[in-house]
């Protein structure tokens, strides 16, 4: 069974295209197309028969996606020969009020979707936007939604609850959803391979433009950083990460901004670029290395709350068996793993600074005498997703 | 020099005289005054020679402070022989814009704490009125603020800021204050004193009808639950700690609330009393046994909720002498302080169950061979304040 899995965003429309049908799971071909409605739209596209990069005008989703098929099904660089071999087209959807897990798109779903599309700024509106327009471009392509909310749902009441009133929960869906699923469920399945030990416990550090821990016991999500929003837990590349809601009525009435102004600032303001004017962690290394004390305030207080959810998941865990960095921050940025584990022998965490510093793609970077290993684990989001759209359309969810 | 103590309830003063001329600084005499406003309101009152009990009219806070003065005066009962002999009256205040430490009342800060009215707005409103009251009928007595946020004024700011533009910390004021700062600062010299080493590093776990946890290295606090309002952090009795500000558009979108009647639900219906009904942990302890599924769950939260930030500052200090507990809970419930410390041995966490169930007051609840020494501190926030205004007036501070 080959599936499509895309990754919408606003003006962007990336996939990767992977046959389950193998048992090795090989992803057959990936593309993208960047500026989508601009006069001039960028095309790439790559498989094992060779690259293509093109400049066209691409109007819509839509037509990225008919141009993904195209693409697709070329007779030089194609890898299937016609549309109807791709069984399914799979999404990383954020959140929906009422709706987790793996399900197919439909209206009942984009709408509640979109009654939670101020809860999830940056991430529902282009979603919703795409996936109803391709629903309608290609109404024999089944689409299927894997909610990042999804590996959360074993999460226990007691980590997974705020402490308003029940109805609160119940009727309006204010719970700690966590977000980074298909990340997170990558880490704990492929740990389970790597250490291979029964009732395993990780802590999952999903590290990049947003951000996430998770504490994974045997398999299953039992805590996460992440709230009600994407914008909670550790602050993000422009999020804010936990903030005290008693905060704005002050910041209001002095600015005279309204709620929903101040959400967009602690939205698109916040985080990284809030505290030190960039939102890529590459750039703010670069400027504290060149002295800038904002910069530097911003790695410390990134390392403090990482380090802050990490201590809470060592408790949560009781006896931790590894570490795993993952995303662009986690496998690429030493300096914040070496910051994140410094002086955190007392807790069994010894890191190798050789292997912290050097080497590339998945491998060990504790001490042998750690008690807790720490790995670098390149995360797969793709794949997972594949796998639960093919597992959804199968029956075998 | 002779300092009178006083907390403010809405409707309630009360108040305790210390002399601390003498070096063991002794609690002279202490009163309250219930039901202040009321056609009779309860009056209490005791010292060393003696005790009374009277219900008479006491119209507001000025009179309340009026009948304290006659009564410390009193030819039988009272311990002073003149009004003039309190050289002030100090107050555990809780939060004002731009101002914090120790300082004289004055209409600069009472306009200050006005402006964060409604971050605090089950403290300031009440504290303010009763304030300007006193200022107003006794022109001629110090009246000096302890400011709750002074204590953790310490704080690195890595753990202070909150990933927010600047200026909304520079101009707005949004920052962790912290609270509770009296009662952790009593742990702090507590403990010092009681286990006498070098570069002390302490949690102090302030449980009551609100909590909080404080990580205190050297004597210095270094990272406190409670950020910009004391609502923040753990939950409390009947408001929500650690909330997610991007829910309350979806709530009031589905409720029709306006803004500040979701800020008053999340600070006077959320808490112990949102998940189960009840407010005082010992209702929810009793309703826990006796079956109700969401005192239980009330119960896991809290302790999850301690546990977090346990685990974060157990990380934070890198090697922590001590777990203190202290306020309402910390002190009189042995199965939180069970609950909290179960499963903690891989952390150097023993606690003594006997130790724990039997006793009171002052002592240490942990085993022989607990790495991290567990002990039980009854907390003195008033003594705190006093020495706090003696300094102040005293020039030492």
């Amino acid at each position: 069974m080959k599936i499509l899995v895309a990754n919408l965003g606003s003006t962007s429309f990336k996939y990767r295209l992977y046959d389950l049908g193998d048992p090795h799971e090989p992803m057959l071909a990936r593309g993208a197309v960047d500026r989508i409605g601009a006069s001039k739209s960028k095309v790439s596209y790559s498989s094992g028969k060779g690259k293509a990069e093109d400049e066209v005008p691409v109007a819509d989703h839509g037509e990225a996606v008919r141009l993904c098929l195209q693409q697709l099904t070329d007779p030089t660089l194609g890898v299937i020969s016609s549309a109807e071999e791709v069984a399914a087209i799979g999404f990383k959807a954020v959140h929906a009020k009422g709706i987790s897990g793996v399900r197919r798109v439909d209206d009942r779903l984009l709408s509640a979707m979109e009654e939670f599309n101020d809860v999830t700024p940056a991430h529902n509106p282009p979603y919703v936007r795409a996936m109803r327009m391709l629903a309608d471009r290609f109404p024999e392509m089944p689409l299927v939604a894997a909610f990042e909310t999804g590996f959360h749902a074993t999460i226990p009441d007691r980590n997974r609850r705020y402490a308003v009133p029940n109805d609160w929960a119940t009727d309006h869906g204010v719970l700690r959803w966590g977000f980074h699923g298909a990340s997170h469920r990558y880490i704990a399945e492929r740990s389970a391979q790597v250490l291979n030990r029964p009732g395993l416990r990780v802590i999952s550090c999903h590290l990049g433009g947003s951000s996430s821990l998770c504490a994974i016991k045997d398999g299953k999500s039992v805590a996460t950083s992440m709230g009600m929003s994407p914008q909670s837990g550790l602050f993000h590349n422009n999020r804010v990460g936990d903030f005290d809601p008693f905060a704005l009525p002050a910041v209001l009435r002095a600015t005279g901004m309204s709620l929903e102004q101040a959400l967009d600032v602690l939205a698109t303001k916040s985080g990284l670029l809030g505290i030190c004017g960039k939102n890529d962690l590459r750039d703010v290394e670069q400027a504290a290395d060149a002295g800038d004390s904002n910069a530097q305030l911003a790695l410390e207080m990134f390392v403090s709350s990482i380090r802050h959810y990490l201590g809470a998941y060592l408790v949560e865990l009781g006896d931790t068996d590894a570490i795993i960095f993952t995303a662009g921050i986690g496998e690429n940025s030493p300096r914040i793993r070496a910051m994140v584990c410094q002086d955190l022998g007392a807790f069994g965490i010894l890191l190798n600074s050789e292997l912290n510093e050097t080497g590339s793609g998945e491998r060990k970077i504790s001490s042998a005498d750690s008690k807790v290993e720490v790995w670098v684990m390149p995360t797969n989001e793709e794949i997972i997703v594949a796998r639960q759209a093919r597992d959804l359309l199968s029956g075998t969810l």
